[in-house]
């Protein structure tokens, strides 16, 4: 059995290009007593991924040159030598980047049967949804009056970050790159939303729609995002740092923002978080989110890229704004 | 009844000057029932009067030019018509940098009879100690396994932090700008001082010092001081930022740390605080420093300016480290 896999050619400098990834063909082993053989079905890229691509000290070790790269994955059991996930069922796992692979199970998770679609568990049910959540209700500790500032806002995370702060009760400001994703967020019902790149002054953009100011801040993207933030959050507002997407292709160390200052004059709170260390509460996030979703009280976007041999291009499009909510590869 | 009062003549640009200061005599009216007259004996300088000698919104508002400075001050009631308030009896107030005032006794705080010396209520028993105790345990959430790192470790809040640290049980580091005030550092049992001046490497010395890493940073300067902490913080470290002395007198924004992103990598906590929020907390804290005292087990320096014209170049000698512990005048 050959399995089809990308792998990391090089690291980039700056913005990857197609020529960091390299489509080898590799042979698997058969598959031993207690193993299984997974075929992916659909693969995620995230923004996070980048990170991985330098050679550094991490959360998670570096993705290694030459090797295939790692990320979330919906595949089905085509063999089976593992009572526990029998032939047919689908599987979540951190395999993605390849056609196919052999396991023992570990790491992996039987997905349940639902009706929803599978790659939800990609997106909304899955890493981008349970980080909206956990950000907004475990770092910044949500408030219904709470005035919201979500960057990056019409991403996956930021798109289900925005309508659970709305579903809160609070006022929610977004920003995005396109006024196409800007209309696309007015009809999730938030309350603002800013262009950043048509827009010349980020600060005084968020002073005139939150006159009130901001009490938290989902931080997506960092840099401009960041100072803007700073100058328009109440007292006792809380930051909650989830990703700093402007920073992650630098090749030289970005400064921060200039007026950190405000941290102490406003008693500031910024946190910086990892989905993973708030796992443990996946089960209260899912049967909340499940209840939404079956209420048709929360909505979700895909940008799709089909074809595993499109997955870099899938990966380097989230650096030039061409997803609406969750991007994904179907393979 | 006259008054001897230092007035802001100008918003100074950059470092203070003796020139933004103007020394006034003003006649105070008698005084009515109800009233008492104090003669200042003691008065602070502090670090954030720079900050409100900028025309800015913040959590205290600025100094007026042309009218007199406040700040904390510890005198005699020499004259009094309010019995809570008996001649002879010592005071504390905001009502510093003049010689004498007239008070309904609103924000005074008569000071208990003690064997301690009345300054020690404009330093270790009042608002530097106090910011250094509810930094560390109400801001940082301070446990004995921490490893802390203090800057500007010899100040006024600074080294009382390192010596609370050191009674906690923590491993302490501080930063100081000369040998003369990293000895004294070491005399109070701090584990390890760096004089960032002599140091090429700030992020380097700090790695050698704590390998183990830091666990919380008490910030007072900002800067290059912050960027070494990130770099050396450990996971679900904590900052509480107390002030930034390295940012007060820029004359243009000065950019934060280039290295923001380890907030996310390293799970950070950030947080802002200003002393005044916890003081409903001064009754625990007071308590607790007093025992510490009375048993010996915290010692503090006092630099101290004689006379009321010395108080421009007292505060001005706090940005060129001219103190060691807390910087006083005596009236």
């Amino acid at each position: 059995m050959n399995s089809t896999e990308i792998q990391l050619k090089s690291r980039p400098a700056g913005i990857p290009t197609t020529d960091d990834f390299e489509t080898v063909t590799i042979s698997l082993n058969e598959i031993s007593e207690g193993d299984i053989l997974v075929k992916n079905l659909w693969m995620s890229v995230d923004p996070y991924m980048r990170g991985r691509m330098i050679d550094r000290e991490s959360y998670i070790p570096p993705f290694q040159v030459g090797k295939a790269l790692e990320g979330g994955a919906i595949g089905e059991v085509i063999e089976s030598k593992n009572p526990a996930f029998p032939v047919g069922s689908h599987v979540s796992s951190m395999m993605g980047w390849r056609s196919h692979f052999v396991s023992n199970g570990e790491g992996l998770t039987l997905l349940p049967r639902t009706e929803l679609p599978l790659q939800s568990f990609l997106g909304i049910m899955g890493m981008p949804g349970m980080t909206a959540w956990a950000g907004l209700f475990r770092v910044a500790e949500l408030k219904p009056t709470d005035t919201v500032f979500v960057s990056a806002a019409s991403g996956a995370v930021g798109s289900v970050a925005c309508q659970i702060a709305k579903m809160h009760g609070c006022k929610v400001i977004g920003s995005v790159g396109s006024d196409e994703k800007a209309s696309l967020l007015k009809e999730l019902g938030v309350d603002a939303v800013i262009n950043y790149k048509t827009t010349e002054n980020l600060s005084q953009a968020l002073a005139e729609v939150a006159p009130e100011g901001i009490d938290v801040y989902f931080e997506n993207v960092g840099g401009e995002h960041l100072e803007a933030a700073l100058n328009n959050m109440n007292q006792n507002g809380r930051i909650a740092v989830c990703g700093l997407i402007s920073q992650y292709n630098a090749t030289e160390p970005q400064p921060g923002p200039s007026n950190l200052s405000l941290i102490i004059i406003k008693r500031l709170k910024m946190q910086g978080f990892i989905v993973f260390d708030h796992w443990d509460h996946y089960g209260e996030f899912a049967k909340q989110m499940g209840s939404w979703i079956a209420e048709d009280k929360i909505k979700w976007e895909e940008t799709v890229y089909k074809g595993l041999e499109q997955a870099p291009d899938a990966f380097i499009g989230l650096f030039e704004g061409k997803n609406k909510g969750k991007m994904l590869v179907k393979l």
